[in-house]
């Protein structure tokens, strides 16, 4: 093949074009920025169905800045054609991601029936040497590389029948032992409620994730979203140094479809920064005028208002601002439950205005 | 029709609930806020086909600040079913609009034969004291009312069969004795780039305005666009009274489809602050890499780059960003055409990112 | 006014050139055509915001074949601006409909305190004779010129406070004097179990209509659909005759948003002939593959398969298909509860493939 | 791996649900069934993005009956990992597709410099004895397969500079000696109108291809469109044997955005069959009403209307109808061009209604 050729098969491909991503605007928690992540997806190196480097032009157009690649270490159904080297996807991934301008995770899906089941290792600096050995020495390798280590899908069908989230002796002592640092409380439109009540109750870090094996567009389209399920995290800096203290730290929210999901601290502040009340702009006998914005692009329904001279429900869709009025002479203090905003299995939060 | 039923009813048409409205992030000049305008749209109180109530819902929904409601002076086509009171409409529709935190303007359509057409007086005090009269005696009251006057759709093909723009002796001497002081350059889709040169040469407001009498959600869709036409004003605050300053100030900017129109001095800053070019990502042998972001919901189609080791061509979507790489040891000023920027009749703004 | 600038004005407005149509593909009935329908709208007429005209265009651009315009009789209040002419609606409109081929009905809404509440009588010669009268004495008189009467939205909260649908007396009279021939099931977004109940029990016909005031394009967007709520008339042809049969014959289906309601006569063929199962395109050793499709604008979502080695639940998106496999050996047989579809208040209907 | 846990992941990865297709409605040519086919696209297995399995699933959700995946055949930048074996993409995909009731096509993309450029054979047995060898010895043994043989992208800046398709006398040869059967009029977006012409001139077949190597989704949404480029093949029944023998027989129309392109013989029957015009509807002192319906997914722009009583646009968007009316007493006739519908590079299709 000729360099002639090949130039000619670069721009015929387009790759060099499709350079582009979206920007989300989100709520932000002082003194941090808010990373959008996902830490789980798949290619063809192991049984995913893109190229590497499809992932990272689909991360950019689904506003992410971070990706992980984390392919099975223990499947391959494609090893009849392709080389079975743990290593590939990154390395063929990182120069383009660098480029981009997006932070690639190095990973791997370490995959085992349950128990223990599937778990993540996040941040490796060679993959390979898992290979071909029992789960707790895979699992000591990566700890030994500084791997962040989370949990997927702990209520899985596939592996809980039930569909029920059920932790067995071995993962008792992964967290005992503080080899597992989070747990996926969203795989793709799937929400466990017990898993995050496990990480409020052990200090895990929540986290979601679009396990994609296709295309994201194809499964938001399916699920009615327009953007894939992720995990804000809050970090010091837009670096993966900084985004590794914020995971180890538990900064985190998740983002599927119009739900918030993580712990009180992170998401109230989170959602007071999304929402903005004006001062009155208008005044009759009875009644006070406000506007409240959202100009953020997520959702926020609010519910269940305490004040009984206010609306009782107030629905505010990305970018968008509700007028509403207050009865005079009474409180002005605006106080609801965020009926999309998950502060625990069952919990939703409650904000003041 | 008893309280009761009343109630019912209101409830029934769920008026009370629609406050809501979108939000629109554009560009910023240092010193001001950006209205979004609308000085031209039609109600049953001419020859609309909405009650003014629509209008109000229509332009929260569009994400409009400052709504005119301008019915036709002398042309009353329902009037065997309506009253003919050209206060009318403002009356019925000021509450609500106090109400919704909209600025609505009081105006009226001047509406008369080729020469000298029709003109939109706004910010009227009354517009009965108008009826019955010659064309430059409702224009001397309206003066006389400190209204600022726009002539409407120059080059409009039903009073210029040719589709182009052409001053009477009238409009000279209108522009001239200071009783015109904008045009409109769009009128919904239609562009009327003389009009542009005319503004330019003697200094008169930019306007753009839809003109709608039946929904601008229709128009918008069979346009292709998410939008109506709007003009941009630059406002030392969100009130009629710095809104009116800015207009006769000329500090406006016209938007349509894709297309951002006016004088450069208003353009240049426009765009300068919608555009964002990073410090440098990632360096290889031969090249630095940018990101450029475009935060707005304005696109800006970058060509002719000047630099030749950058881009040729840079497109930024609504909130997007692009990935460009310029070549090392070279200059790393990056100057473009933005093709979708008229600041005169065939000229392009251009920028320094 | 001149004749010119009339002439200018229309062009202007455009008024001439909006007189295309949605076509909305749906099911059949054998021997009738289905006539999309919308029976209960308002206009400037009564409390609506739009002017007839509007309706007109309207109803074409969503897909109807009929419009009923039903502006309150009792209830005028932009009455200080405008005449209180009940029949002036249907005047302005009429025309327009004739020569866009919509199909338009006279028609008024009788408003009255619970009980009775609101009704919708179609088909009359002249509003006029129902004013300043006694409710029974409006029935008597719409009765008198062949009317087709309705009971609008009879759980509606705004006279059932709690919600749910109450006959009263007078309700008991009237349908036994079969004065009431029809009921809305569904009034907008809202759904009544409990008539659906009553119009089985009692033949009534059962009827969906948007009771738009503002416009269909706001409320559908604010439901999450592509169409305003509808009723499906089976008629022997496209003609007003045609449809009050079919109206007095009880041949009718509801669409809102992705549900289908009616009686079990009507739902089972028209969902018959919505799907079409192709014969077998691939066979292995252990499974024969079909292919389900459903050319239509409405989705149907099979659940409760009952050949255990067929899929469990089969969803046919709007003008898609679904490839199925079936167990070989066994009963090719494709029984399924259609669970979108309503033939009574709990009961879903069962087709065979 | 054992048994359950690759139950497990193949629920996981959920493609036994992805099953599902679209249905596109379009005109038809009696005697013939309406292919929509594509003869150009990417895999892995050469410089695609995808596996396979993908490219089935989005020709499904395309819209499509017909694919073939065309991998270059001396090509392979990813052979650091993968095997170089080009037949293996059919072989992965073949069983797939069966399933699914797409007609998968084993084809490969000839693919030198200029001259002669690439070539896609379609309808092989076996592509690798065409490796290591002279072009025209690859070319003769798939004229020796049997194959359909087309020139890609004649135009095509990567190997035509200024971007005209231009013709070596390698080409003439194969043209002569019938070793090339059709060219590609279209490239995804990208139009070569010397070669519609060369085509009409020499009687080859007229196609229109994607040659995607990211997602067609991607490519659709970054051209404004909401379908892939394609080529609609009339044949006699959907099967491969009649697929070919339409292709020989040239019986082809491509569909790129708005427009359809292709001979005459094909494009007239097409068109007509795509639209409606009913009978008189209504009635005046001066016109007489109708209504054109165009029920496919496909516009149609008619322009230059002949009859002066007539209107001189219609604008048939997908799906819908237009009324419009005629004068009286004169010519009844509507005769139009069909501005979206080339039947040479020039020129466009003539209909009468």
């Amino acid at each position: 093949m000729t360099k002639k050729v090949l130039v000619g098969l670069l721009l015929l491909t387009g790759l060099a074009v499709f350079s582009q991503g979206k920007l989300i605007h989100t709520g932000e928690i002082s003194g941090y920025v808010t990373l959008k992540c996902d830490f789980h997806t798949h290619t063809v190196f192991s049984d995913g169905e893109v190229w590497p480097a499809f992932r990272i032009r689909e991360a950019m157009n689904d506003g992410l800045d971070v990706l992980a690649i984390t392919d099975h270490l223990e499947y391959h159904p494609y090893k009849d054609y392709f080389a079975e080297d743990d290593n590939a996807a990154f390395r063929v991934a990182k120069n383009r991601a660098d480029r981009n301008n997006l932070l690639l995770i190095r990973g791997t899906e370490i995959t085992r029936e349950m128990p223990p089941g599937h778990f993540n290792a996040l941040f490796l600096n060679d993959s390979t040497v898992f290979e071909d050995t029992t789960f707790m020495k895979v699992m000591e390798k990566a700890i030994n590389q500084g791997a962040f280590i989370l949990w997927n899908h702990p209520g899985w069908k596939g592996q809980q029948p039930d569909g029920v989230a059920r932790k067995y002796e071995i993962h008792e002592k992964l967290i005992h032992d503080g080899w597992v640092h989070g747990m996926e409380i969203y795989n793709d439109s799937e929400f466990y409620p017990e898993v995050m009540a496990w990480c409020l109750q052990d200090d895990l870090t929540m986290i979601g994730n679009s396990d994609v094996h296709g295309s994201t567009a194809e499964v938001a389209s399916s699920r009615g979203y327009d953007h894939r399920v992720m995990t804000l995290v809050f970090a010091k800096d837009r670096s993966i140094k900084a985004l590794k203290d914020a995971l180890f730290a538990g900064r985190t929210l998740v983002w599927y479809g119009d739900t918030i999901a993580g712990n009180l601290d992170m998401a109230e502040p989170f959602v007071k920064s999304s929402l903005k009340r004006s001062s009155v702009h208008h005044e009759t006998n009875k009644h006070l005028y406000y506007r409240i914005e959202n100009p953020t692009d997520i959702p926020f329904f609010l519910t269940h208002g305490e004040n009984p001279g206010a609306p009782k429900k107030i629905k505010l869709r990305p970018r968008s601002y509700q007028i509403i009025r207050v009865k005079k002479g009474g409180d002005q203090t605006l106080v609801y439950t965020v009926s999309n905003v998950k502060i625990d299995a069952r919990e939703r939060l409650k904000v003041e205005l």
